[in-house]
Formats: structure tokens, sequence, C-alpha cells
């Protein structure tokens, strides 16, 4: 089959590897309809990151089993799934508390001798543990469904995370994808006051279709001033980018008590100084989110049509010509795109 | 009046000072019978933080109303009360929301301009605020209530913070008199298990009493093999230290997805690497607890004889021996010293 690969930064192309077999009876074979490029595939490409040359890339992914191993039971050949962006075994401890992320049988798509989303399928190691189906009513509007498999599920971790309820007044920090999904998800928990910070125009543009309440562009000292004169402080704070000045913004902006969601990959954060919470009993809650316990309820409102995040996927390419897709998430002139393989 | 001054590192002497009077029609003047030396004084009197040469020092007591303003309500001369050790105004946001020590026109004892605890007597601002009234049924057993102050209502913060719950499995950091009251204190919200972490045998002998299930007293990474030979890892840290070992040591013996309530004051943390709490879904909740949220629901269990951490009060001197009561804290001869003027 074609599969993305990637071969070190700036260079992610397309090659045929081995088609993905059923090796343990609790294996699904997927083909693949719908991947994502995400944020984070970015940091390998920007040549951060631990990921070596030759590895498979792309986590995010909707498409039809093909093959089910003997032990299989909950999906069938033909069924159309969504996976999460870590596979789990379903079993477990942590599986069972709806922490999938710390499965110990679990792993990440591309992970080394796994098979990535950015293919033309893909093998699911414990395939009742991790895929979900996506019901007939959603069939021809798979990206739709697409954002559960990490930015949505990840927005609404860092909302659920930094206790967002009715009434609450947010800001998240950060106007990628999930950044975006995070408001849509702020405001599905009831938040009254949704600020999205940022500084990309055609993002935040955006973020008013996702139900953002106001829209702060400026930047550092700037951005803080806008939030306390637009609310005072907010309730949480949804970080979603990882960086130290997001959390130093975020300290800055959040009410004493409150509560910071994050699910920005952290990377050059010096360190948090925990003396700066103290006094001000500020929590920090998130991480990497456990979307299989997510999707079931979040597809629930994707069905019903309370909740698209689709279009944040503004740019589709296929599966070829993967490296433009790239390209144009590097540059910034696509938010998120769409591979169709 | 006579009360503790701070003169500098190893040296709080008792002097002369001016009486408290009524200032404002909201003050009350509290004529104190018991008060305490806390942990975090002894950080003054080690030479650490900013406290300057003549400022009073102590913020745990319990005494008698002696006088109040026209404004005051809630309180008459002669009741018993407690305080926490903030006074608060009880009428802006955060006192509302339960977070006073948050009260923008809040203030610590024994800071620049106030009394201190450790004296004869206080001037209260905000008395309706800040004081709460203890029941005829505990008049002669207020040791039992000055634990409310501070350290029982702070060991109860660690607890809330770290989501302990019927049947949780907890670990407690530090065998100080904060952590030798989480411990009852998680107890208290139904947690199953509760290991107590610390060195020093006389106080861990206390911790049995105050309901550990398990003793720790091996260090570094011989403590975690010992919790983690217990428990395979437990919910929650109630991390009440402050010191970037115990940060080190609760992420080494939390499950994932766990929480570590801190209530040590931070010193000596270089700065917590979030990158190790993301993919493991550790929460940080906590700070300075907002004890006069608690005492009032805290005090009902005193009164009824479930809560007693009055053995925490090993060393009970006159206000003229302050410096006595100062060597025996900070030589660890005594876990907690009593103070009566």
């Amino acid at each position: 089959m074609r599969a993305a690969v990637f071969e070190g930064p700036g260079n992610v192309r397309v090659q045929t590897v081995p088609d993905p077999q059923i090796e343990l009876p609790t294996d699904a074979v997927v083909r693949i309809t719908h991947a994502g490029i995400c944020g984070s595939d970015l940091w390998s490409y920007r040549g951060y990151g631990s990921r070596i040359p030759g590895q498979r890339i792309g986590h995010e992914f909707v498409g039809v089993v093909d093959a089910v191993g003997s032990d299989v039971s909950t999906v069938k050949p033909g069924d159309v799934v969504v996976s999460p962006f870590v596979w789990s075994d379903g079993a477990c401890d942590y599986c069972r508390a709806g922490l999938q992320t710390s499965c110990e049988g679990g792993g990440v798509w591309g992970e080394p001798d796994s098979d990535g989303a950015q293919g033309e399928a893909v093998r699911v190691p414990y395939a009742d543990g991790t895929l979900v189906i996506v019901p007939k009513s959603l069939h021809g509007a798979e990206e739709r469904v697409l954002p559960l498999a990490d930015v949505l599920s990840t927005g609404h971790h860092a909302a659920l995370s930094a206790g967002v309820r009715g009434g609450s007044r947010v800001a998240v920090i950060g106007d990628g994808a999930v950044g975006l999904c995070a408001v849509m998800a702020a405001r599905r928990l009831g938040a009254e006051r949704v600020l999205i910070l940022g500084h990309h125009s055609q993002r935040l543009k955006l973020a008013w279709d996702f139900g953002a309440t106001d829209v702060v562009s400026g930047r550092g000292e700037a951005a803080v001033e806008e939030v306390m004169a637009l609310t005072g402080g907010v309730d949480s704070v949804l970080e979603c980018v990882g960086a130290q000045g997001a959390f130093d913004t975020a300290l800055a902006i959040i009410r004493d008590g409150g509560t910071i969601g994050y699910v920005g990959v952290p990377h050059a954060v010096d360190g948090l100084d925990i003396g700066r919470f103290f006094g001000r009993n500020i929590g920090i809650r998130g991480g990497a989110a456990p979307t299989r316990a997510y999707i079931p309820t979040l597809l629930t409102d994707v069905g019903n049509g309370t909740l698209d995040a689709s279009p944040v996927f503004d740019l589709t390419i296929d599966l070829e010509d993967i490296s433009a897709g790239y390209q144009a998430m590097d540059g910034r002139t696509a938010v998120k795109v769409l591979v169709r393989p």
C-alpha cells in the first residue's frame, strides 16, 4: 500500500510499504478514507521530537473495517469507524477508568513498528478497545467525525480539565485547530463567555463561527490587558499551545482559584514556578486527551448536528500530495489539512 | 500588652507593644487564650522569606472577644472565637466563593502594621468576615479547636484539592503538623488507604493515631519503592512539604490521572517540568488554604468528637517562653507548640 513516511525534518513522502495484515486475534485492518495532518505532526516535520527517519506518521483517521481477527466482537468488515490517536486494550484499569492514553498495552499511531494514519490502511491493535463505529446517519459526512480522533476531543479535554461549566468565563490560548475546537467544546459545556487569544486573522475569523464571544489578537502584555479589560479575569484557561509564554499569559489572566486546562504538547517550557500558583490557588490539569473516552458522547452531538468542527479542514489533498499538505500547515496557509487516500 | 516580635533569624522575643484598639467600625479586639507556632513561622526564624525585624509573628489563635466596632454584628464581647490565618472581608466575590485567602481586603496575621497571634491580644479587621464562634460545648477544649486556624484546615485543603474521596488510595508527603492533619482529613473524606512518608519516628508514631494505614520512613528511591510495593501507585498525593524532592516523589508514586494536592509553601522548588505531567494526565491543585471556608464544617466534627488533631501539640509554653518554643520546633524536639499568653 501507499503511506506517508517521515524521512527527516521537512521531508514527509508517500512510499510503498507492506500491506497491513491481521497479526493477532484482537487486530482489525481498517482501510482509511479520511485522515488529518495535526499540529503535533509538525513538530517532527520541524525537527523537534524523537521521530526517526523511516517512521510512519499521522494519527487521525476515519475508515472502513476491512478485516478483523477472531477475537474481535464489536466491529465487523464494512463498518465505518473512527479511531482515537492512540490504541488501547479497553480492559485494563486505566481503560476502565477512561484514561486510555495510559493503557499499558496502548500505543500511538506512527510509533515504531506501527502504521500511521496518513496511509491507505492501518493495522489496529485491540480493535474492540480502540475503534468506535460511526452511525449510518454520518456516512458521507466523515469530515465532521474526523475531528473526534484528536482535535475536538482534545479541546473537550482542555475544557473538562479546566472545570468549564454553565456560566464560566473562559479564555482559550492558541488559534490552531485544537484552540478553535476548545472554543466549541467550552460553549458546549455552557460557558457564557469564551475569549480566544491568537495571532492569525484567518483562524480567528473561524473562531466566531465556533462560538467565541471575544477575539483577542494582541500579543503578550497587550493581550493580557485586553482580556482583563473585557472580563476582569477568567475562571478557566484552556492552554492549547504548550509554550512558556502561553503559561505566563494564562497566569496573568486567570482569576484566583481558577484552573488551567493544558493540552498543548509542552515544548520550550522552562518549568512552572509553583510559587506563582500557591497564594492564588491556581490549579493545572490536563495532558494527552483520552479521546476514546469522549468519542461516544461527542459523536452523539456530531450526529444530531449540534457539533461540527469540520470547518477546521480548510484544505483537502490526495495522499500522494502529502508534502504539499505539510507545507501548507507549516506555512500556516491552511489551518488543518484533510488527507484523502 | 506583651507580644512576640521577630527581631531577625533565630531571634523571636516577647516585648511590650501597644495594646490593640478598635480602629474601624468593622474591627474586633480579641484577647488570645491559645496560639500556635507554625512550621511556616520557622521559615522566618531560619532566615527565609521577607519578614523584617520588628514585625509581629504567629497566625493561629483562639481567644475571647474583648471589644467590637459599631458595625460588627456576628460576634460580641465574651464570645470564644477561632480565626483563620488570614482575615477577610466576607463580602467580596472571592469571599463569597469560599476563597477568602484571595480577599482583596484581606491580610495575614503578623504582616506589617498588624498584630500577630503570638501575643496577648489582636486587633481583628473585618471581624464579621473573619471570626468563627466556638460553641460552648468546646469551651475548655480550645486545643482541639486551634488546629482549625491553619494546620487541620490546610490538611483538609490538600485532601480536597487532590480529589480524595471514598475508597481513595492516598499518600501524604511530610510528617509535620500539616502532614499529620492531612492524614486525618483524608480519612475523614473516606480514603481507604492513607500512607504517610516522613523521616521522624516520633511524628510518624502519631500518624497511626491520626488514621494512617501505612508509614513509609525511607528516603528518596527507597520510599518510592516501598509505596509502589504497598499500593502499585496512589490516586492522590497530599504534598505537605513544598520542596522539589517532594514533588519528584509525588510524581514517582502517583497513578496516571491522579492529582497532587499541594499545600506546602513552595521553597527551593526549581520549577515543575510540565512535560513530566502531560502524557500521564497528572493534575496539580492547592495552595494557601481558605480555612475560613472550612472552619464551620470541620468545627462540627470537632464538636461531635470525631475530629481531634490536638495531639499535634506536644509542647505547651507560656508566651514569655516563646524563644524556647521556637527552639523546640526548630530542633524538632516538638511537633507543634501551643502558646498560652
